[in-house]
């Protein structure tokens, strides 16, 4: 089992604890800023992804001196930097989890261009293995299936997100439960809650989120 | 033409400048905390929606004291506060244009839980009367249509976003244009541009989003 960590350039405010304080284990992939601040914390990533033209001449430099593997998206192939950087994770690094940092907060064009890639057909066979972290939410997504969930212990809530139309959407157990569901189009059920530590829920077609979140304010 | 604007309860950190300044001009409705919070700045909303659960005692006293009409969402109706306050502001106040502040930031479950009410059938003839605004973004909704757009003088990124499968989608005098777009599912057209002061655009169906922003961090 192969576990990658990908920071993007999203503000740092939006990282979770562990992740300030640099003790998020794993090999690293940066994409535009994020090597930049991988590097100011003592990481280096396996590969550096981006034009870095927001970043300083010495700021460059330092990339360049420090990160052996430095690539750029192809626009005309229609790749975003984060796009290639999730396809040399789960493609040539046959990552088996991709944990993402720094995909939150700031704008929000990003964020949701980040949050829909898995509905994207080259990307939708690998959802299960992406998941989404910052300081107050965890996301993950799941293909048709019956599933159990683990409680996040520092969470309190719970919400069933389908990405599209998503059908015989059940939740069994949770604190609000659904009998049997046709979701005819996106819609975030939010704040609902586990009973105990877990959680089964199940549909039969389309993509779905769960997010575990907590108030941070 | 009637004006209304609308806080909820989300982090005051997104919150744009001119609100934490107290300088955005018209009438109030508050969601739970953001009702607390208008009256801190002096405001005295319209109308205040919410179980005020997460109050204090002296918190929930100075609302019951303050604001005339409180009124609090039916859960069998199956709606929820900020729902409701949309409900009161659009039909009820006949608003023709409100801005939400607060609804991002903080729990992701309850920004797409807010940003895809206008995909509700009941609530999508009102989605061009709705923008979000925070610290960095704004976003605006439109039905099928040829659209002129006019560029935040303090944004620099446009964004096209169509929430649900949109046709001929048209982006005619932007920095990255798109001839005729058949768009089959949610995705974030980010990081375009403004070619001048205004842009250009137009689609046959679906429900579509944009979104100026500009980077805060």
């Amino acid at each position: 089992m192969t576990h990658l960590n990908l920071l993007v350039g999203g503000p740092t405010s939006e990282w979770p604890d562990q992740l300030a304080a640099g003790k998020v284990s794993g090999d690293w992939i940066g994409v535009d800023r994020g090597t930049l601040r991988l590097l100011k914390m003592g990481i280096t990533p396996l590969v550096a992804i981006g034009d870095f033209d927001s970043l300083s001449a010495d700021e460059l430099s330092l990339v360049k001196r420090s990160v052996t593997d430095i690539r750029q998206a192809i626009p005309e192939k229609d790749e975003t930097d984060t796009e290639l950087a999730i396809t040399v994770a789960l493609k040539e690094y046959q990552s088996d989890r991709l944990d993402i940092y720094g995909a939150t907060g700031g704008r929000l064009d990003h964020f949701l261009a980040n949050l829909w890639l898995v509905l994207k057909p080259r990307y939708r066979e690998f959802a299960p293995k992406i998941r989404f972290i910052d300081r107050g939410n965890t996301i993950t997504f799941y293909l048709p299936g019956e599933y159990e969930l683990q409680k996040e212990a520092d969470k309190k809530y719970l919400a069933f997100v389908p990405l599209e139309k998503v059908d015989h959407l059940k939740l069994l157990d949770e604190k609000y439960r659904l009998a049997d569901e046709n979701v005819p189009y996106p819609i975030s059920y939010a704040s609902n809650e586990f009973v105990g530590e877990t959680g089964h829920f199940s549909f039969t077609s389309g993509l779905l989120a769960v997010i575990q979140s907590r108030d941070t304010h």
